[in-house]
């Protein structure tokens, strides 16, 4: 009902029509054709399993890199799938090698998994991790840039920033920080968790060591799809968070990055090799395939910014060239502290429970304590936004 | 047509009638009811992800881990899920406090996969591996308790061993084995990957440090099912193999232990929650329930290995009381040498390609060079067995 005008797009999409779904963000949400074609593949699977997993896998997972490394301008040789992004920084960190003292570089936007991360290889190296703070409202991408170049050290080894942040929902300028921090010196790891099919990406040229992204969120794959890329020189450094049979399997065809991220001991491996249809299908859903989703949905991304904006009385923290599909905006003080980032905010169940909006409130360390982070995927509609903007405007009456 | 005596229950299972499937031990098969069933999970998720993942799932979680707990004779909270048991045993593995010179003990039995994670972890540590040479032929289970008792040196800091190996289809005297080394100060990391669903399993009687098993296998749940239980005052030491959000999630519900594995980012859960419905599902299929299939899957081992052993002219290479629903048989030299374990075997092929029969042939490092390993589960039959028999003869004409 609330999203007629697109109710042809959201009929692709196997969503309660009865609830305002603003929450592309936090799992994606995987159109019911491509999960269709899952269930497809488990039964194929499950009809002769030894031969699926043993003789065909390996074929169908080349297969499958190979179209993913197109969409991400990669070379399919440098990218494996994982199951998510937060797991391929572990694949990354825990085999970094670092000294005591080394120091690895984060901002105080990071997001809360990957930061433990950061923390943990620390503390067991014993080197440090220092924290950027970053200028938010910000009002260029450079100021970005600027914060992450000024906060290296003679000791800093690695950074670690999101390609587009998790809690602030802004797209960073991640070229430019790749280059300022590795003209000093400094190992790039970015994590693109919401990026693919978000942004355009052409991984051989932003400039980083270590990619991962997330493709059960902006491709619309089936949950645990995900892919690390990792700059040809520095894989055989890397490897799984889980060790397997690919560490001394011989195969002249593959890499021992490729063996290793290969097979991570028996898994569904169907999520993985659903990329191919994900890719094909979100791409023929608009006459203007990828290019013009990824337009569209940035565009009601800022529309519905506007709308919300100006129900809050409030000004946008960042400029519309730093929106893709993401948006986020500071709420009224509520009262109520909030309780952590990890735990669903009073706010947000009460707009689920009294609006049937889903919608993340996320808690903000300054005032006014907390954000509003909405999301824009083919399914939503601007009367989505106004649904919100609504509902917003009896919790927080002026 | 081959397994026409048992084909009703063989029709609760998608495998393709027109193979002799005697492989359920590598990859297991899951029931076309508990497929369904996680698709409608999966349905339930994409029609609400938020709701799903957030708000619901740690309850659900809750409810599969307390009915596999009671299956597995365990305390819910000492039991987590992993995808499988080569990721718990990374998990053990890379967070045992290891010092210069320690070791770890494995036998020349031990599954590759988790011998190259003690590899990994060892070479890290400057620690070393010592590998236990067990007797094969071997004609009864003391032998077993006896080689890894006498393996302890003063350094070894944990042994790690199978419950049912993975190449000679051995039940391993666990409780035994394990109350040799603990009696010697040395851990004890189980990998029962192919135990729970084949043998009752009493975890907390076992006497193991650790404990893992796949659910994938023999419980026949979907692929990416498994667990680990963690002896209580071990817990705190042991830590995904992948960080996320639990490492500092504050919650007085659940143990730091039960957060970490609980959540190790965005990946599809319905494998996990589909364990309680296979459980329920398999112990409906017989009038004795599990007890009943486990006592049926072990004696149409038995007898399937007579058969084979009679064609083969061999003796088989362990005691009755050493099998469960797996066993290994030697096979005539076949001239050829074997590859790899990683790669299917030509003779695995050949019977195959020619006799449409799914059966392992597991390279073997002394002569004859070659087992041959068949599984029991309840879609096989003796004539399975008949029918490989028949081909073998016409493999190795005598």
């Amino acid at each position: 009902m609330n999203r007629a005008p697109s109710a042809d797009l959201a009929a692709h999409w196997g969503l309660d029509p009865e609830v305002t779904f603003l929450n592309h963000g936090s799992f994606g949400a995987c159109p019911t054709t491509v999960l269709d074609y899952q269930g497809e593949l488990r039964a194929r699977l499950e009809r002769e399993p030894v031969r699926f997993m043993a003789r065909e896998l390996e074929g169908l997972l080349d297969a499958a890199r190979a179209m993913l490394a197109a969409f991400l301008g990669a070379r399919p040789e440098d990218v494996v799938f994982v199951n998510n992004a937060t797991s391929a920084v572990n694949a990354v960190l825990r085999h970094l090698p670092l000294e005591t003292g080394d120091e690895l570089l984060v901002s105080d936007q990071e997001y809360n998994a990957c930061r433990n991360v950061v923390d943990f290889v620390a503390r067991r190296a014993d080197a440090s991790v220092k924290v950027v703070r970053l200028p938010f409202p910000v009002s260029a991408p450079d100021e970005i840039v600027d914060a992450f170049a000024a906060a290296v050290g003679p000791r800093t080894r690695l950074a670690l920033f999101d390609h587009v942040t998790s809690q602030t929902g802004l797209v960073f300028p991640a070229a430019s920080i790749a280059a300022a921090l590795r003209e000093r010196g400094v190992r790039v790891l970015i994590d693109g968790a919401h990026a693919p099919g978000m942004l355009p990406l052409e991984l051989e040229s932003i400039g980083a060591d270590y990619y991962t992204g997330n493709l059960h969120k902006w491709v619309c794959a089936p949950k645990g799809a995900a892919f690390l890329w990792v700059r040809r020189e520095l894989q055989p450094e890397v490897r799984p968070a889980v060790i397997s049979h690919g560490a001394n399997a011989d195969d002249s065809q593959r890499s021992r990055f490729q063996l290793e991220f290969g097979w991570t001991g028996t898994d569904d491996p169907t999520a993985w090799l659903c990329v191919p249809e994900a890719l094909r299908f979100l791409g023929t859903l608009l006459p203007g395939g990828w290019p013009e989703l990824m337009r569209r949905n940035r565009a009601l991304a800022l529309r519905g910014r506007d709308i919300l904006a100006e129900a809050l009385a409030t000004a946008p923290p960042a400029p519309a060239e730093m929106i893709g599909s993401l948006a986020a905006l500071p709420l009224p003080d509520g009262g109520e502290e909030p309780r952590s980032y990890l735990y669903v905010d009073p706010l947000q169940t009460a707009l689920y429970r009294d609006h049937r909006i889903e919608v993340p409130v996320i808690p903000w360390p300054a005032p006014p304590k907390r954000l509003i982070r909405t999301s824009a995927q083919l399914y939503n509609t601007e009367q989505d936004y106004h649904l919100l903007a609504q509902a917003l405007r009896r919790m927080f009456p002026r």
